[in-house]
């Protein structure tokens, strides 16, 4: 598949369909109208430039499996696959095992 | 249950049904529009970065007992039980016996 | 009564019925459709943080006599007294007598 | 009457009628739909507080004849008197003799 | 005539009236619908207060021939004359002769 | 003509009629409903003021084309000849030959 | 063609047919309502002005394919060619092979 770089605080999210039950045997509702949602992230932009010339780093790796809400960010579909394009402020939480 | 470790200044909440009693004899009304709520904070964020690259501190711990207002944060479902992930900001005030 | 302990720059009021004479004499309209209340202050936040790290000083204390909007902050059940959290921003005037 | 303390850059304003000529000979139509206004500070706040822990001067003080826009501020009455409370920056100019 | 002192960044306007030709030979269309318009400055405020406690500089002085958006800043009557007050930034532009 | 200064970061333009092809060969369409413009720069601002005291760059000079959006800044006519008055920001780019 | 230079954080796109396969394999739908784009970097501006007086870096360079939201920046046509041209901070991601 192409390498999709995000730029600035963006992420790169693979959406973990709502129906499968995470690792963590979380399970999100499916009907909920504006209902939140998981993924994982394959890939991490450079972050924000600070206006020192620094990038603020980004709280989350390629691997993490987050949380965020239905209507963050920006869905395309590469080689068939839908990804979801959206900035670290939109990812609420990380789920660990 | 998974764990969910919130990013920036995130809280995640345990609500508390408005019926219940809190331990401060706390009683939130059912049936108003936009009634604030009350809930246990079951996990706190790193805090937002600030320009130094410190975090601010964030004034709830875990187990802190909150208000905040009925429609802030964003409401999940993890291993069946209803949690909510709003900033720390959200928050108007902890209960203390 | 359980202890309400407002968070940044938030304060905790017990509104003043409308009917009844401050004893600095105001009265206020009870049929106006968007009036300014006033209340006695009961508790009050440690102030908004600044980038100092240090918490801005709040211009009201435990007692102090309020004017507000009427539809400023949010109104809560507490023991089945109605309190009013709003912004120490959203306090128009102190009332000396 | 009641002393009106404003918080922050709020100023306290006693309304001129608009019928009544002001000393220096204004008169502001009565009918216009969004009309300016004039009054008289009766009480100023003690100034927004800066960064550096000062407060910013205000540019009006008591006995100031000021005029501002017919919907600026908050309206209340005071001991049967109709007092207006605004910040400074909704104040237009002053009017000197 | 009363003097009008206007408060921060503002400026008193004595408008032209758009049939007149002025002196630079400008005419503004009378049926545009949000049209610009042109006036003459008659009183400038003290500039805007800078974190330095300086003043900013104001870019116009009295006498001054300006022109200005239709539905910028507030119209009053002063002894029967319709004057402006609009802040400098909308103010567009100066005509020099 | 009269000479149009204009204040801050503004820039003055005389339109190019868009049928008329540019030196450059340039074509814009005259029926898109939202269509970018494009035009001379006749007459620059001082350049916004800066914290610093100094004022901004502008990075156009008199005598440039340039492309914006049809809607930004304002349409004044002059002597006859409709000028366009905007800030340096609603200019999306120079056109070189 | 004439060359277009875009003035601060701006960038000039050449749009790619959604039909078409990217040299990476991606395809975007054409029946998408707000479906994302891709396009090929030809300008690129000189960066945002900062405080300091330097230029903020772009992380973009010419010939780079990158992604944007369908209704980002401000289509042209130039030479018969439609480009797009829009601010850095609205290109998603770049795609590397």
């Amino acid at each position: 598949m192409a390498k999709i770089r995000p730029l600035e605080d963006r992420v790169v999210i693979q959406q973990i369909e709502a129906e499968e039950k995470t690792a963590g045997g979380i399970v999100l509702p499916d009907t909920a109208k504006e209902k939140p949602q998981r993924g994982r992230v394959i890939s991490v932009g450079p972050g924000k430039l600070l206006d020192s010339g620094e990038r603020a780093p980004i709280g989350v790796v390629e691997g993490d499996e987050v949380l965020f809400g239905k209507y963050s960010g920006t869905d395309i579909k590469v080689d068939g696959e839908e990804i979801k394009i959206l900035r670290e402020t939109d990812i609420l939480a990380k789920i660990v095992k």
